[in-house]
């Protein structure tokens, strides 16, 4: 199979919305009049962000729930997409799964494939997308402000764990493992929940470097700080079995969770609940933001918890 | 060097014509009204797009010329761009010349950085170009009539003959060398006369993957056939001192020339010769659109040459 029979057999679909789809050299997009576009780019390379053993259904999942997670976090509705893909080799069974799941979570957010590229070389998958925010409206992270509070959208935690049962630290097996494993590598993107929070969160983030590494991009860049309490974190039945320290490093650092944390004033607190409920998403709120700078933790009875949870760094990790 | 302070030093800086640049969850373009988006994606992989012996400023320059060369090939002008980008290690050396040499086309063409993402893994390079076009006025690969005539941009076949002293199949010094070098490392994406060409040229493409296969993508897409000089295919002197055979393999087959290949009426002689000026580009009438499908060669006697030249393929070759 050679590139362009790929490209034509996998990846080559109608549009409905764009102007001008796959096979041109560029893809031509009609922004609604007023609207500005949101842009983000994720880049996933094997051993980083996935593990060679995952399914290539759930992979083509994967590589665009984070790139659309980037979309919800911003309050931006998804358009469109462009891929560039760097395979070993064109391996049909692969493409096939790939593209599969690829286009479910595409079609489920009426996000259409516009162009891309296709090379040889080790497997890397490079997805931007595209959405659609009236002028003002995008949730960025700078908006936070001294007495907001602070909530964030489903569980957290649960990817790390399965990441480690994969390094071997953590044994699980049957439902439990299923569960987890899923929450890596099926994240769902909380598009409905950014959508329903515009107008509302005060500030916004995806939690894709684990909650407190992502809520200190949010203190930095609104100049504030913030206090969280640990044991509100909301996760799952399968994490609260695990030794405490386990659960907090999970939901602190964990990483790959894909949820939305926010912030609101207290007099949107209703508005937060409404929105959570219209999205069909949990949300819980797990702190406050403060004028004082940097992040203070502490535990249900009031004692304060060290802060040693970093942020994912590609570079450091 | 962590994540976060390679993207603040290297890839961070104001932005001036998007609503919202780096640092966010995404980045925010406001589209002029009335305009198309052009979008296109390009990954490049070491050893298949550039060799691991390029400078690192050459390499940044490559990256995003290859890319603006599809907004060129479009006719669209160039505006912004997202960078994703995986290495083996934060090395700043490389991060330093990389950096410059990608700012430097960016600012030749307005065209700013406005997002991305970096993370660890094999080097790879995927950039995302936009331009805003008049809907209607982008060139497309569809609309070749027969009667039109081909003209293609500048010299072709360099960047192949670097490549093939590289093989150890040629043999080249001094300026001959550094002149085919630079052909393959600094591709000049022909921006002005791509936007020149709007309401000129009937349908055109860059010339990526070889003269002859992006010829057939324009005879594919606009149901046409096409007839080449191959003895009228511009070459520079380096290439002429060659034997006769490594020419039109280097001119017809050669990849990585970035020049515009596109057809235009007749009629619209004059008007493609004023764009040529206009840019600065020499431009060259080298065959032909014909009524009848397929891609007949001949040379500068009107003897037939057969064609054996494909298309590369990054699942082929």
């Amino acid at each position: 199979m050679g590139e362009f029979e790929l490209i034509a057999t996998y990846f080559k679909r109608d549009v409905k919305r764009a102007a001008l789809g796959v096979g041109d050299d560029c893809a031509l997009l009609a922004p609604a009049p007023g609207m500005q576009l949101a842009v983000s780019s994720d880049m996933l390379v094997e051993g980083r962000h996935f593990l060679a053993t995952v399914a290539p259904e759930r992979l083509g999942h994967k590589a665009l729930a984070v790139n659309l997670s980037d979309l919800a976090a911003c309050g931006a509705k998804p358009l469109a997409f462009t891929l560039a893909l760097a395979l070993p080799r064109a391996d049909a069974a692969f493409l096939e799964g790939f593209s599969r799941g690829l286009f479910a979570l595409a079609d489920a957010h009426g996000c259409e494939l516009v162009g891309g590229d296709t090379t040889q070389g080790p497997l890397n998958i490079c997805i931007t997308v595209f959405g659609e925010v009236l002028p003002g409206q995008a949730l960025l992270r700078s908006g936070a402000r001294a007495g907001d509070e602070l909530y964030v959208s489903g569980t957290l935690g649960d990817a790390r764990l399965a990441l480690e049962v994969f390094r071997g630290t953590v044994s699980l097996a049957g439902d439990a493992f299923d569960a987890v494993l899923c929450a890596m590598e099926q994240p769902q993107p909380r598009i409905a929940l950014g959508l329903a929070l515009r107008g509302v969160a005060s500030s916004a983030i995806d939690v894709s470097d684990g909650l407190a590494g992502d809520l200190s991009h949010i203190l930095q860049r609104s100049g504030v700080g913030a206090t969280l309490d640990v044991d509100k974190l909301p996760r799952s039945e399968v994490l609260r079995a695990q030794p405490l320290a386990l659960q907090r490093l999970c939901t602190l650092a964990g990483g790959d969770d894909y949820e939305l944390l926010f912030s609101a004033a207290p007099s949107r607190a209703a508005q937060v609940r409404a929105a959570a409920a219209r999205a069909g998403v949990p949300v819980t709120r797990i702190g406050r933001i403060d004028a004082e700078a940097s992040l203070r933790l502490h535990d249900a009875q009031g004692r304060a918890v060290s802060n040693q949870f970093d942020s994912f760094d590609h570079f450091r990790s």
